[in-house]
Parts: structure tokens; C-alpha cells; sequence
């Protein structure tokens, strides 16, 4: 099984990028919930300097639903500024089983109706009240690095 | 005491802010040896997006060595993708203690005689080989919040 960063309608292109390649260099699984910011064309994910996006598995879909409906059975954390709890105290320990880490917006999150309904998946990255958030790309690094700290990062250097 | 982030000649600005970002959110010292591949100024640094410089303790150094020699009982970390070790394995625990990661340039990392240098204090980020390495901002976000893990997270919600 696997670890996986869900992207919820992701709007600058060099987070994405900056994730792309955290992905490739862990063997993560990217979803992306369009609508996206920008344009997946070869050129334009060049020119934002994507260059690790042939190494990842990316997977599309047109909405959460859409996504969520794939994988019924999946471990899954929404990642907000407002999660009830620290993505510390959780476990992700089991190499055996999928772990997805959902993101949403740069500028907006995730929807309200997601966070009200799944309160309990809603975690957040401990931090003062200096800035509103931390980047995205640190964000999804900081997940899934803790992740694969806690399964002893198998196959990695 | 504290932690820091110490960049060796930064060369990409949205990293150096991204990195900023994470010290403002983290009360984390941001120590930057010159020179840096962009200008300090404001209207420059708004302009890339440094949203937070002015929430963030800076320090600035000429060299390596003035760094160095400001600070001779530190307990510091060369972060580089030829690491002895792996980041995880260290003991980051001591919230009375001052811990600085140093982070290399882009394109170029560390100079050469300082990792041979200072091998036992060179610690790696476990990946794959599809990619040359994470992104800057990426690898700094990753150490400190492994650190404030393991010091449970002082003065943060």
C-alpha cells in the first residue's frame, strides 16, 4: 500500500510542483481535484518548474465526491488550519495500509461543509498565530514525512 | 532557547520565503550567509512573495565561519542529501537547548570541505532516487517540525 496527497482544486502551480517532486522522491501517490489553478500541458508544468511530474503517479478527478467514492474503504485526513487535532498524535504506522492526506486551497482551504462533516479527520500542524498558515508544499512534506518516519521510511535511503 | 534555520547563500527567493513563513509560524531564528541570490529590499521581497520577513528574527552573516564563530555551543546540522545519518535518528528533544539546521545552496548544496569537515554532523532526508532532492523550503519545514515534535510542540496551538 501506499501514502497519497490529495490536492483539493490547487491553485499555484509551483506548490503543486514542490509537491510533485516531495511525491517522487517518496513514492507518494498525487490526486488532484480539479479544477486546478493551471495548466497540466507539458510547456506550462515546465515553465513552473514541475520537472518531476513523469515520476509520479498522479490520478484526477472532477470532485471530493468523485474522489472519496474511489476509495471507500481508505485512512484518511482533511489538513486545515482549524483541525480539532495535532497531526502529531496520530498513527500512520502501518505500511500495509493507505494513508491519503487531503490539502485544500491555498487561499480558501477546504469547503466548510467537509470540515463541518468530518470533524474528527480534521487535523492541523501546531504553529502561533503570526501567520495565517504555513505554505502548502511545507504542509504536505511536513505529513508525509511524519508518516514514513513512523513506518521507518521503507525502500527509501 | 530556540530553534534555527541557517541558509548557506540562498538563491530562490519563494524558497527563502516559504522558509521565513515557517520561522514566523514557528518562532524559529532565520540565520541567511550571504550573499544571497536576491535582494532584501522591501518592495523586492514583497514582490516574491516574503509576506512574513518582517514577523521573523534575522540574522545575517558573511561567511560560514562568521556564523560559526557566533555561536560556539551550539548543537548544529549540516542538512545534505550525502548524510551520514538519517535526520530522524537525532535527538532534538531539549527545549532548553538551541539547535541549528543548516541548509545549502540550490543548485550546489554545502561547500565540500565543510561536509567532510564535519561528516558525524551531516544528517540526509530519506528518499529515492528519482529525485536529486526535495525542495529547500520543503527539507527546512520537515527538520523543524520534527524537532517541535519531539519537544512536543512549546507555545504552539
Amino acid at each position: 500500500m501506499a501514502l497519497h496527497v490529495v490536492l483539493f482544486q490547487p491553485e499555484i502551480p509551483a506548490n503543486t510542483g514542490n509537491i510533485a517532486r516531495t511525491c517522487a522522491g517518496t513514492d507518494t501517490h498525487l490526486h488532484l481535484i480539479r479544477p486546478l489553478g493551471f495548466s497540466t500541458e507539458d510547456r506550462m508544468l515546465k515553465r513552473a518548474g514541475c520537472d518531476y511530474w513523469p515520476n509520479v503517479q498522479i490520478h484526477y478527478y472532477d470532485s471530493l465526491e468523485e474522489w472519496m467514492n474511489s476509495y471507500p474503504e481508505a485512512e484518511f485526513f482533511f489538513v486545515e488550519t482549524v483541525g480539532s487535532s495535532s497531526y502529531a498524535v496520530h498513527d500512520y504506522s502501518d505500511p500495509a495500509k493507505d494513508y491519503f492526506f487531503v490539502f485544500g486551497r491555498e487561499t480558501t482551504g477546504l469547503p466548510e461543509y467537509v470540515t463541518e462533516k468530518y470533524q474528527e479527520k480534521c487535523i492541523r500542524i501546531p504553529q502561533n498565530d503570526k501567520v495565517r498558515s504555513l505554505n502548502l508544499s511545507n504542509t504536505a512534506a511536513i505529513l508525509v514525512y511524519e508518516a514514513l518516519r513512523q513506518q521507518a521510511f521503507p525502500q527509501l535511503q
